[in-house]
């Protein structure tokens, strides 16, 4: 099943998706019938209380940034004001002079999960979705710290939908088009820690909450993006997540608004 | 006023602080007295959709560290599965072996911010409490980025309550207690950056919603803790926050609930 979060009139909404309709989730909103995709507008599908990601997680892209593999996962988070949907512009902000696309396979969590082992993760996992761990690259290096440069409002795109039938998050061919382009290419069994590992490495530190998001780090061809681009993430039997760069100025986002 | 939020029966709510009573401020619940404080059970003051925090923001605590002044602050988040209240026990995980106490002042926002200037920032603020940034010290070098270290669940102690009326949040007098050893002592003029400075800042990488805390970072004298401690941070004018310090085992929290 397909998840969307959606919002239709003046109501908030989980739906799930038959091609271009939507069927309300939410029973005590009384819907008789589908909804026409043309007559919603796209939510993010999940509102996290936390966006937990894996630092450097696949071979290659350790190779290709010059690391060694971890003995065990790094961590940081994206705050949950980051966390836009599809269709909506991945904001430049003025104080960057380099930002980055990293195409990542999103785990959204169904139950609580505190301390679980890996082979006991999968019953906690609601699906999986697509994400932009967008970064600007100058300000991560100067602070060393990922706090301000993977913080920016707009630099967490997730979505389209949830998927929650994927049958196994270890064998997912994922890749980065822009303009149309190919420019990063992998596949999730290239992880140096597995879904279920990094999961439970999680859960071993602070509690999971429903709607929790896991990103599992980025395949290698990370690079920038610029105003006027168009990102496309895909990930083989999850989705594809489109968002449309704009720069700072376009979005008025950078007039003081006290 | 002082601004709490307790339990009280099967409720919820926001509360102010009158002697050793408290007032419930949610007219909805139409309690017609004040509650004494022995009926109630403290919750954290705060239910943040984030947690940013300031790196190295005392001058002689970047000293201490061997840190050179930032020329702009150097931000990271801690995930609110970390806050708990005054009184209840930050728990040493088994997989540290040196866990310090940070005391900390904490800015509760009350409106939403983005883009604020400096001198527009304390019109968006509610209040002010006292925070602990506990961190697992060693972890905190291993990984280099500081989610798991500083992430744990109880390792951001935040109350006992929200000051409202603070003067000037830059001439304050901070202080940590260890079973009434006095360990850190510090004052907020000590600050490199000031709260209006560091809200800012954070306010032009993301917006700042209302119960969102700002952390701004802990003077000098930074140390371990150890099972069977009492950590006690003292702010002037703001308040005195206290938790007991347990083991992981103690508390049953390393196993595994699935």
């Amino acid at each position: 099943m397909r998840v969307l979060r959606v919002r239709h009139q003046d109501k908030s909404f989980y739906a799930s998706l038959l091609e271009d309709q939507v069927v309300c989730l939410d029973r005590s909103l009384s819907y008789d019938r589908p909804i026409p995709l043309s007559e919603i507008q796209l939510l993010p599908p999940v509102a996290p209380t936390k966006v937990v990601c894996a630092a450097v997680n696949y071979r290659s892209h350790a190779a290709e940034v010059g690391r060694e593999v971890p003995d065990e996962p790094v961590i940081f988070f994206k705050p949950p004001s980051a966390v836009i949907p599809a269709g909506q512009p991945i904001v430049l902000p003025r104080a960057s002079a380099r930002v980055d696309y990293e195409a990542e396979l999103a785990v959204v969590m169904g139950r609580p999960c505190r301390n679980a082992a890996p082979d006991k993760v999968a019953a906690h996992i609601f699906g999986y979705s697509c994400a932009n761990d967008v970064t600007a690259r100058d300000l991560q290096k100067k602070d060393g710290l990922f706090g301000r440069a993977k913080g920016f409002d707009s630099f967490a795109p997730i979505g389209p939908w949830i998927e929650t039938e994927v049958a196994d998050p270890g064998n997912l061919a994922i890749r980065t088009l822009v303009n149309g382009e190919v420019r990063q290419e992998g596949d999730t069994s290239d992880m140096i820690f597995s879904v279920a590992e990094l999961v439970s490495f999680i859960s071993r530190v602070m509690t999971l909450y429903p709607g929790d998001v896991v990103l599992t780090g980025t395949p290698p061809g990370i690079g920038p993006l610029a105003a006027g681009d168009e990102v496309r993430i895909e990930i083989a039997g999850v989705g594809v997540l489109i968002n449309p760069v704009v720069a700072e100025e376009e979005t008025g986002a950078g007039e003081l608004i006290q």
